[in-house]
């Protein structure tokens, strides 16, 4: 309703459109995880139930927004994927983060319950922060999502030896600390193969623990996206047709409501897989290209 | 940790700092909150535990986050004030913004179930939209919280009228929009005195209602501060000495422990108030000086 | 050198970078050239003159600004292109902008005696506003061009015949314009073939004037360019490797050094082409991928 | 006109409004003006024809952009300051960035052979690079005007000890770098009073120069503005009327009509002035409250 000489102050607002064409990418982040941690004395170095609360609530936040089109999380932290034809909020960003942020710690809260069971939360409460970064071409998205994969690895291999050091090692904070110190990582370009070097031998010989048999979402990471029938590796170049979009495409309107029902009907699942290798992104089509792919029969 | 040849996407991410030595009004709206009303079976006008929740959850974000000098709510939305000196978070918008958010998001569906004790929450949960705007005096920022508080008056006088024609008059929802299209607002440059005009009338001569004593939280929205010793009026111009401040003024380290001390243990309340007047603002200096005030005695 | 109390004020200074690996476009703008055009008098529909002094102007910024790999100029305007790889002044909008505006300015004034050889310039001087956009891919970035030269195309074809009709046919403004206003454009997607159409008509069957025959700089604009040896039509889809590129690359110095030469002593050519086909851009893939072409034998 | 299905890119363009109601202050600096100096034999320190063609620039860009309040100047830079209530090109960033580098370059270029009449220019041009920001109040622009003029203090001070030391001292380059190094600058807060100091016991003690007796050009950098009467010092606080401003003015037409007039008739000065001290401001009160002063009685 029409409002009295306070309107002007309206006109302070700045617009933040994200440049259009683009992938956007909110990456929500949990504040001062560390005492949370602490305070409700989570697991080092990994708490399942913990990861797994992230991974539900991430799952709500896909499925609420289809403009999404996969996210990836990793300790506190989960990115979320906004295909470059979205047209949500006009492309707002304060709008498009603080949607995610919001909706990702209601759930968060929500389903904190079910996950830990006999620990109620208390205040202050979990919460998050949020920020877009835009992407301009397939290549620089991947990189983006190589980039947290690999931070997730980096930063798996060294807590698993760090805690395997204290728990079973019986060194204090400091000395493993020191001792890791002196152990730089081998060099990795990324994931591919078995990852040697000192840290796995240091598991290995003096632990008998086989890093490759930690849990995949320890080392890997979860990625959530809407699942579909896999394609054929070979037969799609998703980067190359993706790239080639120059403009949120001009669908038929029939179109857009049945894909909008594909979509609502996909599943939206949570793996732990490399996502960093060429395979992941050829053989799901759907994640770059925005088009639903086929439902997959029924085991 | 250094990592790998992915690390230049971090380049993309695009500052956003908010312009130095203004006011931050963050401002948290209810997302969808027509369909969440009919979905909970809220009251009309008001439902006075959404209120309540609202202003429990506003509560708890000032209080976490001490930059905040005061916030106004009404309805399903609540702006938060942030001192131009402040320089929380190098005052990055999306941080800024992203924490109000999940904060006050966190906090709304925790503390549920106190103000809904019979209504369980279930998908999709409650989440809300954020933005920043910054107002460069006291007197834009002033007039950004007199607009809030018109609007409360002038929605509240609406749907006050507009229900009670439904609920005692027997319209239906088209007849009691019609019935009030044809009855414009009287001119109101604020608050002040008695307000008379159509909507007063209907509800003074058709169904007895003195709309001046419906409850002060409907009225005039929330108002949530720290609460320290009111100083005597026309002591004080308030708006001068802050907008006399050209920089984050450099205390002394002493100084910031006692402010800091002081605004902990300072009373958060929650008031129905005229925030338009001069009087609000020049009885509470703290609100705009941002220096802790006198603590109250105990009664 | 340090200087007192007064410093601070460099942190008002917002950054505004221009989001990395996206095609930079600036276009410069004459500012009131309608009264420019009244004042000196010059030629409608066209005037050769201004035209020159235009493209010898856009030569100049081409030339000392390397990283612009083609602009196009019609009218009183000017579009530059940076390579989505440059990283001139970091990429901050207002440093790119004014230096490409500052040196076209400097030099339309400079040369403006040469072309205007008995029309001294007098205050207030002609000045050009500018703003840059970014454009993900190379297919947005062409689209920006072809935009561009299909308003070359419909704004000349209708001031030609708007001024013939008044020159040629007696009209004076106002029936010129009714006559246009009745006679729409013909539906063309691009400039493909003859331009056939009412506009063409007008010219033809009252004035005996073939459009076609018009010289090719009103037809068409002007591009300029580095000018190397032209590729077989076929061999090279410059748009898919361009957009192939995720980042800056890392050029050894002795590469990055023998491409400075040899953009150097490349011609920067001014041509009237069609540069909506794929053909221009395919002919020549330098301007596309920034690496410098064949230096074209001497006749 | 209406244009094809390339229109779309049109929407690329990112807006960049700047913030109401603060103090918009357009720096333009010289782009690589140490090669010019060297190029056309500019006299050191200071070379009279290069700042006056400077300040005869700036006169033009204040006069023909009645938005300009002031504008300050010195050695190859120029801040020329919009008033808080300016609406200009709805405050466009580029637009008012690019206006003022291209209005100031045109002048420049143009009037080079009036201040260098036997020099003329060649290829590569002067040319100037831009940049706005934001003050929210008249103590952060005074601060910011007062930042500059400190600078030139600092700088005309160094550098007439340093040339003089190599001019009549003898000393070469590295010798009189070395010599000052070792001699710091006074505390200065701001340049009121005698200065004193090493540097001015250099000059007098060696050389019998008297630094005070210096051109105010060089010692204090040049003002512009248009001059109207003077008022009574001590009548006026103009900061505290201009930040009491919350938003542009709704001037009555006549009004407006009468100030464009006053304003367009007003003389534009330029003066070399203290405008770090109150006395400046306050006795020209027309300049920060951006109503035409009395038009000064003819000599």
């Amino acid at each position: 309703m029409a409002n009295s000489k306070f309107e002007y102050v309206k006109s302070f607002e700045q617009p933040d459109f994200l440049l259009p064409n683009t992938w956007i990418v909110v990456r929500v982040d949990g504040r001062g995880f560390t005492k949370l941690c602490a305070k409700y004395n989570l697991e080092k170095p990994n708490d399942k139930r913990a990861l797994d609360l992230m991974n539900a609530a991430a799952r709500v936040v896909v499925t609420e927004l289809p403009d999404i089109t996969v996210a990836y999380g990793v300790s506190d932290e989960y990115s979320f994927v906004f295909h470059k034809s979205c047209t949500l909020f006009e492309r707002r960003a304060s709008k498009i983060v603080s949607t995610v942020v919001s909706t990702f710690t209601a759930n968060y809260v929500h389903l904190w319950s079910t996950y830990f069971t006999n620990t109620p939360l208390s205040p202050p409460l979990p919460s998050f922060d949020g920020r877009a970064v835009c992407y301009p071409t397939v290549m620089n998205l991947r990189d983006y999502m190589s980039w947290r994969q690999v931070d997730c690895h980096i930063n798996n291999l060294y807590n698993t030896t760090f805690w395997t050091l204290i728990k079973l090692g019986g060194l204090d904070n400091r000395e493993a600390e020191k001792l890791l110190a002196a152990s730089p990582l081998p060099p990795l370009t990324h994931m591919q193969g078995t990852v040697s070097g000192d840290k796995n031998e240091i598991l290995f010989s003096q632990f008998k623990i086989n890093y490759n048999n930690e849990p995949e979402m320890y080392k890997k990471g979860s990625v959530v996206f809407r699942d579909y029938e896999l394609v054929e590796p070979g037969t799609h170049n998703a980067a190359e047709a993706a790239d080639a979009l120059a403009e949120p495409e001009q669908q038929s309107k029939t179109q857009a409501e049945k894909d909008k029902k594909k979509r609502s009907k996909a599943r939206v699942v949570i793996e732990h897989l490399d996502i960093i290798k060429d395979d992941f992104w050829d053989r799901r089509p759907w994640l770059l290209s925005n088009k639903p792919g086929k439902t997959p029969k029924e085991p």
